[in-house]
């Protein structure tokens, strides 16, 4: 599979325990990266949609040149304070404590058809945080899609819980 | 122009006295989006390319549409502490204090031609640190390349200096 077999893993990353899948292996390597991108659109082209939105940071290569491709525009979800004009937020769970995701109010208009686009799901926080953030300015999600699932962390299962469906270009056991 | 008109300018920001040009009202709009990757393709079609390197987080915008349609890999420039593997890291000078950007130790082979790109060239300091982490990795740059271009504050002369080149897309007067 092209795709995995370029994702490295580095071990107790972050922390001791987690098996951190790098993209930045598959990123960097033309083919690599050409195939990755390739892939999502094979799977969106023809699907009605208005805009992508990526999630920072790593959404954002993904998601813009994915919207690139499609010939729609891109829409970045930040980090807390990270956009200088008016924003709604969500705030997600982490393992300890909270943190918040925002996306400017004028972004998204009311119906537009939404893809979501992130480098990974695990647990699904941050991911059902844009999806309702998406919802609240009237996107419709299309469908959330990532390069990589970690489907013991429970994500997917979570945001097809919420009736979204999700695309994932390479599956990863363990966390 | 149907870049520069796209740019929304929001005053006071990040603080008092501050014309923050914002780029996510040019991403939004397909065309705009399209056009403004299409003219830096252009630009750069036929240049020998090996990698664009973009700088976190709006170069990741930028850079990963430019490199997927020049058919290239793509390299994050990261502020510090973000990256999983080893890297090797460059601080630069903010207005208060210093900050610090890391890249990757393999992302970058020994001679391969680099395209740096960003959102914004202000005074160039995060720029010419990128710079100088590429150039310790060994690599080339092939040129500096910006959506904008705040000529006021001399980031383009200071990476001339250098010996670099620099394309932008627009200027805008002012901070």
């Amino acid at each position: 599979m092209p795709i995995k077999s370029r994702i490295r893993t580095v071990p107790h990353y972050p922390k001791q325990g987690i098996m951190f899948r790098d993209i930045t292996t598959l990123l960097k390597d033309a083919v690599g990266f050409r195939v990755m991108v390739n892939d999502l659109v094979n799977h969106y082209t023809g699907m009605k949609i208005d805009k992508v939105a990526g999630i920072e940071a790593r959404g954002f290569i993904i998601g813009a040149a994915l919207a690139y491709q499609l010939g729609v525009g891109f829409v970045p979800i930040r980090k807390k304070g990270k956009l200088p004009a008016e924003t709604v937020g969500q705030e997600y769970e982490l393992e300890y404590g909270t943190d918040k995701i925002e996306i400017h109010v004028d972004a998204i208009g009311r119906g537009e058809k939404i893809l979501l686009v992130d480098d990974l799901i695990a647990t699904g926080g941050t991911a059902e945080a844009a999806v309702k953030l998406i919802e609240t300015m009237g996107g419709k999600i299309v469908e959330c899609a990532f390069v990589i699932d970690l489907p013991d962390l429970g994500g997917r299962k979570r945001l097809e819980k919420l009736r979204h469906k999700v695309f994932a270009l390479s599956e990863f056991e363990g966390n």
